[in-house]
């Protein structure tokens, strides 16, 4: 399965040539826990691993699963696990534990389910762009398949029960992943964040709690759970993503007419030193190629694919690389290899 | 005489391109005074005039000046100005006077002299690498003409006598313009520069006196004039420079034995930036053309040939950016032609 997902992209990430999306991909997550049994928190290893089991055998009879293989986490190497880390497959909260858990996932890596993360089951769907209703379509009918064969805990106070109070009520947390290098150049992201957070919507990085902004990518997701159903919590993100959206355009805009010169010296410089380094960390391959995707959006520079930049922006990870060269590599060497294939697919 | 230094190169900067020199250029220069008029500082403007008319004259009777233009100062605009010290043939203290002056140029560039500096007459012979012997003797045979025809003041107790006592003696500054990285790199200059301070020799940047190093240029002169012979100092500075020059040059095997990686990421991220940059100041432009000539003298970097380099080093600079364009440009224009040209020797 690994070495199939090292040489195709995501699907979730393949978007037409033509298309410059600010919105680049589209989550939606539920968790959803047994009634007969404790949260993973509180289970026994053995309690686990029956959740692992009969979870597993809902999923084979599922459309989307049902030809999935069964991860054990414990069958996972550091490299595997932070792997699937980077293909936004799983939390890297769920990769730490050491307790037993598992993640199933589809051929298309459209669909994926952890168990026993936080919660018995953890389900998301990801897609391209700005695509939340639809992931809340194949979510919502995925969902009803499972609860065919499990147990759901739900209160018809509250909702589907979790683990953390802050997933109580529908369990449902919709995001999309940003690139808003512009609202960053122009120091307005902090007005958009604190003005999003007053309704409910939280700002963050890459790859989701506590995680710093890494090349302009920021996901934007629904904070409350509870009280409100799950098409209004889709359709008002998807609401603020347009406007969000907008913003970033507008800002451009203003940009290429303002700062022409500035904007192509950034992107310059970003891909001349993408272009020649013979040494490139993660963190500033990941802002230059950023800086390259603004400048191929705003045309004004045209000797890159955004396809390529779009692939290397995975592809430069840590466990991507190691994957791709088919061993441990230590940091330095990882820096090495990230410059050597930035260089020769530019 | 300017429309011709803007299209071609000084002589001494041209070297073979085989050659990889770290002394990039040497020059003596002599102070000299009329013994019946007073020093520059003290003259009227008549008597300053008078001077610029006696040392025209005599200077007529040389072989180096006798076909070359009297360019009195204040028919030179200030880019013209500028353009004269940037090209190392006045001094930026010289340029900055409003009392009667003038300078002297030979067609090739070689030999310069400056009447009503400091002194009455500084004469100065600038030759490429390191060929302090060779100048020396050019100086020589040209101050032996001019002293044909002026009566120059010299005492036979403390030899030629000069406006600031520093220069009294032999009145010669001999110097070499050394390219230094490596050293730079490694963080030893600082000793270098007070191992030789300790011998009276001084390091300054690239302009000479108050002049920060620019690009890793370091002017390597005699600081003593007074009780020593002519011979003496230009072969002490001669010894002191090969010593510099083997430091450097052993320090560049390490680094390139050592950090192969870093010399090269160093070389190319400075490549990659001159390439596609928008915007270049000078100071910038300057630090990474330095960093590519590191690279194509360690072979780390074949993409550049090192004479365009070269003249770039000095074609980047603001009055000759000006000169080029032929018309005066703003900090802000010329940071874009800066990089265009860049752009478009690379």
């Amino acid at each position: 399965m690994f070495e199939e997902m090292i040489h195709h992209r995501p699907p979730w990430l393949v978007t037409p040539p033509s298309t410059k999306p600010i919105a680049i991909s589209s989550r939606i997550r539920l968790a959803r826990n047994m009634s007969d049994l404790p949260f993973p928190g509180r289970c026994t290893d053995e309690q686990r691993n029956e959740v692992i089991s009969r979870v597993s055998k809902a999923a084979e009879k599922t459309v989307l699963l049902q030809k999935a293989e069964v991860l054990r986490l414990d069958s996972l190497s550091p490299i595997d696990r932070q792997f699937l880390v980077e293909r936004h497959l799983v939390s890297p909260e769920f990769v730490q534990q050491e307790a037993p858990a598992a993640v199933i996932i589809s051929n298309d890596e459209t669909c994926s389910l952890m168990i026993n993360e936080e919660d018995h089951i953890r389900m998301q769907i990801l897609r391209s762009e700005l695509n939340l209703e639809e992931a809340w379509e194949m979510i919502n009918k995925f969902d009803s398949d499972l609860e065919k064969s499990l147990p759901y805990a739900f209160s018809s106070k509250y909702g589907y029960l979790t683990a953390c109070p802050t997933n109580v009520g529908t369990g449902l947390r919709a995001s999309t992943m940003l690139h808003l290098p512009a609202l960053v150049h122009e120091h307005k992201i902090g007005s958009v964040m604190s003005a999003v957070g007053k309704i409910g919507i939280a700002v963050r990085g890459l790859y989701g709690e506590s995680s710093d902004s890494k090349g302009n990518m920021f996901q934007i997701s629904n904070q409350v759970t509870l009280g409100q159903d799950e098409e209004n919590i889709v359709n008002q993100l998807h609401q603020i993503v347009l406007r969000i959206v907008e913003h970033e355009n507008k800002l451009r805009g203003t940009l290429i007419a303002n700062k022409p010169h500035q904007i192509k010296n950034d992107v310059g410089r970003a891909y001349g030193t993408l272009k020649y380094a013979e040494i490139l960390t993660s963190e500033e391959a990941t802002e230059l190629l950023s800086s390259l995707l603004i400048g191929v959006d705003l045309q004004v520079f045209d000797e890159v694919d955004r396809t390529v930049v779009n692939e290397l922006l995975i592809d430069i990870q840590p466990a991507h690389l190691q994957k791709m060269k088919g061993k441990n590599l230590t940091a330095e060497q990882r820096n090495l290899y990230r410059a050597k294939i930035i260089r020769k697919r530019l």
